[in-house]
């Protein structure tokens, strides 16, 4: 590839940016007003759930969504700190340094720029498969999980409890034994907020609907119902004089825009991130992609997923070294950016802009603004996260993914987020090895009027006493190599009167070396017994691997087409008579 | 089930036992004489190996012999200790003691308590086919490297050299600098020991053939050749006073039977070993049930592979209480044994009553044994496990499966057995994903004269510009669940004629949530381009499952038996004029 065609593939810009008009340019800078506003408190409350300075998250909503524009495939993902990465972050930091201090600070930055170079090798490599590991069960029950303990660890905030502690479990004892030492001016109003932005959710809009708005801009206005909160609440806290009442504010937030500096090189310290940062990247990228392509679809659009690992990637690196923290392509705001009509990635990049003029200029207004009003706007966002009536779903379809669900679930509540997600991967790929160690088996018979086989137990067949036809649903190879091994023997000792022996592989979609060897052993033990071995429906490329082999060399029977060639060659007055009776189903 | 019948599954030794004659007596102990005078230098030289006194190799060929006698489903195993596991034992314990201690005894008696309580522990439960999870390749894989490992590490007993190391690297480094502190006298012993075994392993049967003995009993007497030379060597240390002169010998090796005891209970030293042990457990079952499995066959008896695990476990168990390691069913003895003619069980436990006898009377004898002997017998030993001739046959058949020994063979020698199997069997697992996360997947067509659709690519075939049938290869689980979303798109992108898609599913062994929500999204996105979704070949399991979401109630096609009733419900004109069509193949 040439230096224009290697630009045009990861510099998407190029693209739409070639084509950028006038009237999008407005577009963008109205939707990016909007998405600004509604920014503000998220950026503030997960810097927050971060176990960082509020700062920190503004920093973070800057860099990242320039980036994003640069290197972005999706026309309308917008990035930035989003709810699970926090607690992921705040997971991942805790053990190395005490919340408050600058080592804090700089290891969250750091965990940002591991991260970023993480998905940007990841995303070189094409790596972007990785994701695929990750089983949609495990993805929702980890964030369903995810969602619960943020929520409990927003609880003490929002009536003015303190309390700490890692996981679920640790959040929810304390809070339950400290209930008593509720603050009732923070209580007031962090369960304030809490009704209002709940309502805000579904009455704010057909409020504004019956003032006279458009359905659209309804819509969208009723998601600034945080902003709303925030301001309404920071003039209460400073109308009151509620900060002397022990309501906990945000206090001075330092003016200005981040200062542009590498994070402290120290190996020791990213060695220790090294796996959360992974899990990081990995968790909010299949967030990001999830988000990307939900709505491209709408749109017709497309994105590239490993294109999406370099934006991603660039967005981190933007956020580690603007003094931010890992950011990924969240829902919420993506779903407005798209909702409000964003045309282009620009909108993004004037969004970073409408934050940096906040950053500039408004952080003064913030220092009466109540941590509770905060933490509320966390707790109504995550509790979206929670979707009781998947795991409904998913156990009555599957109890193997219900399981694995499940256990991710329980285990990210009482062990963490991180040994959660470790724990619901390594079962999810362990319940798919065991079924298919023990595959399903069905004994076939030919279809009267037909030259198809079917189950016997299913369908009303016909076979005969010296033909065994065994169909397995299942690729062979390690983990069932030996039970199919078991299997034929059992038939054969089932049925005396065996002459020929027919394996069926239309499921089988390849054979490895440790099936080949139980296929060679089946093969000896059943030429020692007199009776041939077949194959048939095996599949071009199984065909293809097993001609690399001395086994059909050594086959005592053949290999056919059909299962009804093979029957026909052993059997064909059997196999035509049963074909000229006419189908009865 | 009954205390009997409980008795009865449990104690295989009441079935052969009941039916035990006078002339299957005469016939095992005859049997025991040959297997106890081989199995003396091996169990001293496995000793020496773990880096334990010579005893505890005696002692680990009793107990367990007996037990196994009584549990054991196998007519002809003899367990004991074994080269490999021999290995593992050092690995495991030299991290907690030092050689020569007696915690470093003390931790090898409590690997064997740990790893037999596990292998009880699996075999209750019936847990054997976590045994297939070690794929073949990875099994062969570990095995070569072990041997490899073995034998570096006894070159330099041969030698008469001071090597200390790990793996194979940490041992071959200091050997090649050392080899000019060769001690002249231990390595003639050493080398001559080595070329006598080496030529005894062949030349010796044809000798006693020549000499007149019967093909059994010549095959049979040439096993014994580490015991011929360890009399000749150990005659020659003592007639020539060879221990004055730097060669190594055994010493004084105390008189008497191990004495009956638990090992101490110390959680700490249980816990610390426990993964070494579940390790030792795994790749000993692999290794015994392979050997009985073999030889069962051969006989055409049967073994248990659940009761086999009960039986190693109290194997092993018994081996702790009477301060042995750990053991398992070997290859070279199970052979001697099957070879001499083993019909029952007893002759192992005839063999436990032959290696007391030795250790009673005759340790005073194994003074001036010199150590270069027991460890040309192992070399000799584990030689024969270093296979590459399966290296190039795996190689042929799959890259996959060579990609997961060649790494196991590697690792192992590198980093060590423990850190070599993990890998090697995380890998085989990763490969197997990996290659279902991009399944084959091939457009077919129905093929003239016949009901049977094939790969357009591979057969002269029928198709309809406003038809496309995909079949995929592979089960629909999470790791290919976006690919397959990915290809109907690209599919439906290249064929712009196209009404109706049908995915053709004889490969398909089951879905999963994950690729429910893709089939979902698949029917979703068709149905938005007029495109209806069609299934069929679908499997019985499949469809039941599929039965029990709401996605055959929203699906826009249908679900049919076989892909030509998909073809021919939607174009009968084109189905059946091709099926009219003489086949011209």
């Amino acid at each position: 590839m040439n230096i224009p065609g290697l630009a045009r593939r990861y510099l998407p810009i190029l693209d739409w940016g070639a084509r950028y008009s006038r009237g999008t340019f407005t577009n963008d800078v109205i939707v990016a007003v909007i998405v600004t506003v509604m920014l503000i408190p998220q950026s503030l409350a997960y810097a927050l759930l971060a176990g960082l300075p509020v700062q920190v998250g503004l920093f973070a909503s800057m860099a990242p969504l320039v980036l994003y524009a640069i290197f972005g495939t999706s026309r309308t993902l917008a990035v930035g700190p989003v709810a699970v990465v926090s607690l992921m972050t705040a997971a991942a930091v805790a053990p190395l340094a005490a919340q408050g201090t600058p080592e804090y600070v700089g290891a969250a930055v750091a965990l940002a720029l591991v991260s970023g170079l993480l998905l940007l090798a990841m995303g070189l490599l094409r790596l972007g498969f990785l994701a695929n590991f990750l089983s949609h069960p495990v993805v929702s029950g980890f964030i369903m999980a995810s969602g619960l303990q943020i929520a409990a660890s927003q609880l003490a905030p929002v009536l003015g409890i303190h309390a700490e502690g890692e996981t679920f479990l640790e959040l929810i004892v304390p809070l339950a034994l400290n209930l008593v030492h509720t603050n009732p001016y923070t209580a007031a109003i962090g369960i304030g907020s809490l009704l209002f932005l709940f309502w805000a959710r579904s009455g704010l809009k057909s409020l504004l609907r019956r003032m006279g708005l458009g359905e659209r801009i309804a819509g969208t206005l009723a998601k600034i119902g945080p902003a709303v909160a925030l301001v309404v609440t920071t003039l209460a806290v400073w109308g009151f004089g509620l900060a002397d009442r022990g309501v906990s504010i945000v206090g001075t937030v330092p003016q200005g825009l981040p200062r542009i500096a590498l994070p402290p090189l120290d190996v020791g310290l990213w060695t220790s991130i090294l796996v959360p940062a992974l899990l990081i990247s990995i968790i909010g990228y299949v967030e990001s992609i999830s988000v990307a392509l939900t709505l491209a679809a709408k749109r017709r659009q497309r994105v590239d997923p490993d294109q999406e690992l370099i934006a991603l990637g660039a967005a981190n690196v933007g956020a580690a070294v603007s003094g931010g923290f890992p950011v990924t392509g969240g829902l919420a705001r993506s779903v407005v950016n798209f909702e409000a009509g964003a045309e282009t990635p620009a909108a993004g990049a004037f969004t970073a802009v409408g934050i940096a003029l906040v950053t500039l200029f408004l952080t003064p207004l913030l220092f009466f603004l109540p941590k509770a009003t905060l933490a509320a706007t966390i707790i109504i966002a995550v509790l979206s996260l929670v979707d009781l009536g998947a795991l409904k779903r998913i156990f009555d379809f599957s109890k193997a993914d219900f399981a694995a669900m499940a256990s991710t679930i329980l285990v990210t509540l009482v062990m963490g987020v991180e040994v959660g997600l470790v724990v619901g991967v390594g079962l999810s790929i362990f319940l798919h090895l065991y079924a298919t160690s023990r595959p399903h088996v069905a004994v076939v018979g030919q279809i009267p009027g037909t030259t198809h086989f079917r189950n016997v137990a299913r369908h009303a067949v016909v076979t005969d006493p010296e033909i065994v036809s065994l169909r397995v649903d299942a690729s062979l190879y390690f983990p069932n190599a030996r039970f199919i091994e078991d299997l034929v023997n059992e038939a054969v000792a089932a049925n005396p009167a065996v002459r020929h022996l027919i394996l069926e592989c239309p499921g089988v979609n390849t054979i490895d070396a440790s099936a080949l060897e139980s296929l060679e052993a089946i093969n000896n033990r059943l030429k020692d017994g007199g009776i041939a071995f077949h194959l048939s429906e095996v599949k071009g490329p199984v065909m293809d691997r097993l001609k690399r082999s001395h086994f059909l060399a050594e086959l005592t029977g053949k290999v056919h087409l059909t299962q009804f060639d093979a029957v026909a060659s052993i059997k064909p007055d059997l196999a035509r008579s049963t074909l000229g009776v006419p189908r009865t189903e």
